[in-house]
């Protein structure tokens, strides 16, 4: 296989071991696809170089038959094709580390998601060849990345429930935005369970389990757990944390930038909004009086299932200091909760406080 | 409908009426997939604004049953994808033009290109759906645009030969990279034949037409037309020229730009290239001294049928003036000619010679 190039030169580099990066905020609304070389990546350890004729995907455990599946095989089977965002469970991270500290985790902006058009065999085609036994109650995923942890080195793995696994919309992907996907992003097959935090969607995967209980694995037992804002790492009982699985209702403001100086006058305003489950984004709002008044907000494109919105507003911005709110709205009335410390966890996950952005407005 | 956004921030408008506009050329080679919002935009009359549930597809001609489709019965139909480069047949017009000038064409430089993953019924099944007659040769297009020529308003149109219109790649395409077509990119249905000139991808579609001819659209009956080096347009016999179809093989360099100014040593080169009909692009050569000498390029990813391949390459560059070069070869040997006059014709159409880039290095 010729190698691909993977890297957009815009990409911004967040650490270099192991690799997380992610691409310059004003440009996610730019194109409704975010390419393949500017989609963020989140990794916990090494980057495999996989040999995609020695490749195997193993299925096992409460099933019928284990399989060990070849590449072809899996090319073989019925193709599916899925349009959907993923987005970390520590996106929007950085603003809840200026409330109090979150050491040990990575300070992400609101850069950690995405929208691509994914292609690959349905997880379920793939769970029905080996026949799922009675008492199946999660999806166990591991990869061939090899992460430390508590002095131990395995691979990176998470759960989802049976129900998601079975959907219409989760995936065993090969193909990113038309392509192969890149070393980065799991070549040569990864997980995508759209609708859930990036964790689940396991890349370079290697096996699949079928199992009566959650994975074991450090990445669902331990870490992506979200804890009670009054909770801390050092006191904290692990076994007692949520397990994050869905995301939840999230709507960021992209452009301008916090503490962009203007000049007073009409502004745009563009960003992205991301619905919480089956529920579609109905609406965004936009305030320039930090959450005193709102006015809507222009969407673009139909909403599809698990693609994210984009949005713009104009916003005329007298002379002086601003705070500009966006938050969204579901089909089933929903909306964001305004507080960020409320939303605060020493983990620093799912964020989605209404997003603010401070800008200097001059005459 | 909500509207969509349509423009990239850094999209360069080359006329407004009717609207032109391509990428930045040193942005093409950064994502493989090129974003909707970044993607050409060849027009020739007006951006019609289409109500969907008004729209209807007519399937006339040398048919057994004369069909009128709906929208909804259109995306019934099974979905098929294709990732799928676009050029227009003018790309590269404005090296031609200054071997000798082109006047009353869009001096395109080689931004007039782009590579997406399309959406959409096959063509073959509305024409199987419809029955095709014996005797039908030609399939004809044609759009909701108004184009004004010769004094006559009408709607832009063309024709593919029958077995291309069967083939398995021919779409009647409603998605662009996973979101409904822009209006720009022909809202809500366009024809998507890839392999040949952005021409014959009709966009806006009104009818198609089955015939035992070619089209008598001026786009196809006039221009879009290759005439050889000494023709001229004033003393021209219209009916002479080659009607264009397949592109042919092509590679350009994106980066650096042309008069490019450089300091001595390692410099990174990036472009793209794009296959003659089915035999997949093979290999990228550049030359640092104007062809005299060559090195290999490294492509990106495993050739697709149908989409573009990107490629990059180091050189070492002395100061001094260079002229940077690079040509492609494909599967079955063939690779493009050096000679840029010998590709001029008076309307400037499929430019594929040895592209140059002169640059000027500095200590």
């Amino acid at each position: 296989m010729m190698s691909a190039f993977g890297k957009h030169p815009r990409f911004v580099i967040k650490e270099q071991q192991p690799l997380n990066a992610g691409p310059p905020l004003h440009m996610l609304p730019e194109t409704f696809v975010t390419p393949q070389e500017l989609f963020y990546v989140r990794n916990h350890g090494t980057v495999p170089s996989v040999h995609p004729a020695h490749y195997r995907l193993g299925v096992g455990g409460l099933v019928m038959r284990q399989l060990s599946l070849s590449l072809p095989t899996l090319h073989a089977l019925p193709r599916r094709e899925v349009c959907a965002a993923l987005q970390c469970a520590g996106n929007r991270r950085s603003e809840l580390a200026a409330v109090e500290p979150i050491p040990g985790e990575l300070p992400w902006g609101a850069e950690a998601v995405g929208n691509a058009v994914w292609a690959g065999a349905a997880l379920r085609d793939v769970l029905e060849a080996a026949g799922v036994l009675p008492g199946a109650r999660h999806v166990a995923f591991s990869g061939l990345d090899e992460v430390e942890r508590q002095g131990r080195r395995f691979g990176f793995g998470g759960s989802i429930p049976i129900e998601k696994a079975l959907s219409d919309e989760a995936l065993l992907a090969y193909e990113m935005n038309g392509a192969a996907l890149e070393p980065l992003h799991g070549y040569p097959l990864r997980v995508l369970v759209p609708g859930y935090i990036g964790a689940r969607s396991v890349k370079w995967l290697a096996e699949i389990t079928v199992q009566d209980e959650p994975s074991d694995n450090y990445f669902q037992a331990h870490a992506y757990k979200l804890f009670p804002p009054q909770a801390r790492a050092a006191t904290v009982d692990w076994s007692a944390g949520t397990m994050l699985g869905e995301l939840n209702l999230n709507a960021v403001i992209c452009t301008p930038g916090h503490g962009a100086r203007l000049t007073a006058g009409q502004h745009s305003l563009a960003g992205y909004a991301l619905a919480y489950g089956e529920r579609p984004v109905a609406a965004v709002e936009v305030s320039r009086d930090g959450g005193a008044t709102w006015a809507a907000a222009e969407l673009s494109s139909e909403a599809q299932q698990w693609s994210w919105r984009l949005w713009r507003a104009k916003l005329h911005l007298e002379p002086g200091q601003h705070q500009l709110v966006v938050r969204a709205h579901d089909t089933a009335g929903n909306t964001q909760p305004a507080d960020l410390a409320g939303r605060w966890n020493f983990k620093g996950y799912m964020n989605n406080a209404w997003h603010r952005v401070e800008v200097i407005v001059s005459e």
